[in-house]
């Protein structure tokens, strides 16, 4: 008796699996840049996409692009792809799904021998994460052309370098400009992702466009108060720097709360001198603040540092902010995003705008041409970057179906 | 030209002087329990006991006992006294101040040929801040009869018992149990102390005279809600234990400000994974909190709790509240604080009654005898514990003839 053929969902999420246990901790699933994992996934997928079609090769910074040629060799592509690398004890679809899907897709044109007036390449990026070296979205900038060659003297943990790494991984440190794209020889470039969040989930929707990679400020915040003794300083007397950071805490949620699709944070938080019986004289809290573009960013923070200040100011409290990283919004390109909406309507799905909180390698491919975002539901309250991260065939499958049907349909930008 | 006579407040700040310099670590002061220290130090303390007209010993547990006759031998004995052991890195009054005050009193009795119907005994405990063994107050347990034998055998950071660091100290851990008192032949326990607090300080006053030292309990608190990634949960899907626990932090701060003379205060928080770009998922905080008596210590706690369980349920995050300490109240007797009411007033002085948030070698010695305390002003915002502790000359000789007047006019509870 023939088995059953594996509906189209559950062989991108059996490949998933595949590339989940090429890990450096197995069961856990680790894949840095320029790793072991690294070169085994990446042949892995060479040999999948040379099945579905395409001529595949490892570029000099460790991309794996996969080009399936239009109706004329040399046409101008259209890029798809996410990021091949992971966090440490990484979930198995984060930036994976959106290298299965779209080879997937070019699977089917090469299936039914379709060759569209444009060439299409998938491309599975190096580095998105940053893990080993720090600096992160090393894949697209080097297909964007902004890769700062500074960065081959990064060194990871042992002391290693980029640039050491990369030779012996058996990339080419001098050939990595090179692989800067021609913005004319390009016609976008679309990335599938797992939303890593809760949002779609929520509304019971598999799919959702992205209208904007958020803009984003991250500061350390530090509050000075005044130490005391737990038992003999009166509550009237006191200047309790983590009493007053609570406060703040509050105004930054309730103020990030009232104002739409803005996120507020504070994620790490520390009090000293930090024992049971004192009264915290100082405070450092990091606070990281997005919003769908850099006008509303710039507001947010405004308003939440303005919100701090006074409660500082009011406790008799000293306050201080430092920013220590800002990356301004990348909008998604109206006219794929209009193309997008209308491929879920033809696979009868509804159409959901959402803006994505993180940072993607389509926020790097966004300075060089249009890019869009397809979000696809993730399970597990939207958890990411963690193990517990899931998805389902029936999604993967659609939203292979709605990335299909883009790609069949697919009209560059009138110039 | 002879120089002038110094103050007696200034002789009892140059002794302060001269013990701080007794420390394992100059500039600064540390000396715990059975050092090289705190035989140089108790040697000094019995040289300036003999000096004011005293028989002084060091007894078993390392305590320095100084004995002035009443008007007939074996009279019941008035005890007066305080600490000689310091935290790390401490002041020089915490403690010291409680055992040069009642040792100029004696000399002043002593100069003048002044006899009483009753004896005095100041002591200076060998241990009460717990530094090096961890357990406390262990010099008054040893004349309260209180001392758990069990504790000689706790090990310092170095693995040396408390039983070897006294014999090798030149104690006797054998004649410990016959260090207690005999409440029969002790008339009560004065403990005079800095306030180590700012409140006579914030209002002007040189000496408050206390009412009770605090009850506390501490317990630790366990915030679980759900980690998530900082751009892509939505505020309104967010269960951010750090969130919820900052909202508990000033749900504390309310209550125990509502309450007359209770105190709460959240010494250390940390919140997991601790990331900038992740919401917390887990945050632990400590909660000390202290009233002036237990059944008002009981209702502070059990209102802290059901306002913090209150906002854990309204936040859908998990609470668990697990208690590390409590400690009853000790309340000061009416006659002793009446009678240094009087003093203060025989000086022209006002009369102010505060509770004692912090715990001191007279909570112990409450359980055998009456007690009562005299609180003196100390500078810098009331700061101790610290290098920064201050105190005047003026202060301490204000103290020094409260104390003076105390023991001149003191009577024994009527029975």
């Amino acid at each position: 008796m023939p088995t059953q053929p594996a509906s189209p969902g559950a062989v991108i999420l059996a490949r998933a699996d595949v590339l989940a246990a090429i890990s450096e901790d197995v069961p856990r699933l680790t894949r840095v840049f320029l790793s072991k994992e690294h070169r085994l996934a990446a042949a892995q997928l060479v040999q999948w996409m040379q099945a579905a079609g395409m001529h595949a090769h490892i570029d000099a910074i460790g991309n794996v692009i996969g080009r399936y040629e239009g109706q004329h060799p040399n046409a101008p592509a259209l890029l798809i792809g996410s990021h091949m690398d992971s966090v440490r004890d990484a979930g198995r679809y984060d930036g994976i799904f959106g290298i299965l899907c779209p080879i997937a897709c070019v699977e089917r044109l090469h299936q039914s021998d379709t060759r569209l007036p444009f060439a299409i390449e998938v491309i599975a990026f190096a580095d998105e994460e940053g893990v080993r070296f720090g600096a992160t979205l090393l894949g697209s900038h080097a297909l964007a052309g902004s890769f700062d060659l500074a960065w081959l003297d990064k060194c990871d943990a042992n002391g290693c370098s980029m640039r050491e790494a990369l030779r012996a991984f058996g990339g080419d440190p001098n050939a990595i400009a090179s692989l800067a794209r021609d913005p004319a020889a390009t016609l976008g470039f679309i990335e599938v992702h797992i939303e890593q969040g809760p949002v779609l989930l929520s509304e019971g929707r598999a799919l959702g466009v992205v209208s904007a990679i958020a803009a984003s400020t991250r500061f350390q915040m530090r509050v000075e108060g005044l130490a005391g003794h737990a038992g003999t300083v009166p509550m009237g007397l006191r200047q309790d720097a983590l009493a007053a950071s609570a406060e703040m805490l509050l105004a930054i949620e309730r103020i990030a709360q009232t104002r739409a699709d803005t996120v507020a944070t504070v994620g790490r938080i520390e009090a000293q001198p930090g024992a049971i019986n004192v009264i915290p004289g100082q405070v450092a809290f990091t606070l990281d603040a997005r919003a769908p573009s850099n006008t509303l960013r710039d507001q947010l923070c405004a308003e939440l540092q303005s919100a701090c200040d006074a409660i500082a100011q009011h406790r008799g409290v000293r306050l201080t902010a430092h920013v220590l990283q800002q990356l301004n919004a990348a909008t998604c390109a109206p006219h794929l995003m209009q193309q997008l909406e209308t491929s879920l309507k033809r696979c009868a799905l509804p159409t959901r705008i959402l803006p994505s909180g993180a940072g993607h390698d389509a926020m790097v491919m966004g300075s060089i041409t249009d890019m869009a975002m397809l979000f696809v539901r993730c399970g597990n309250g939207g958890i990411s970057h963690h193990s517990d991260e899931i998805m389902t065939a029936e999604d993967a499958a659609l939203a292979t179906d709605v990335l299909h049907d883009f790609i069949l349909h697919f009209q560059p930008r009138s110039t």
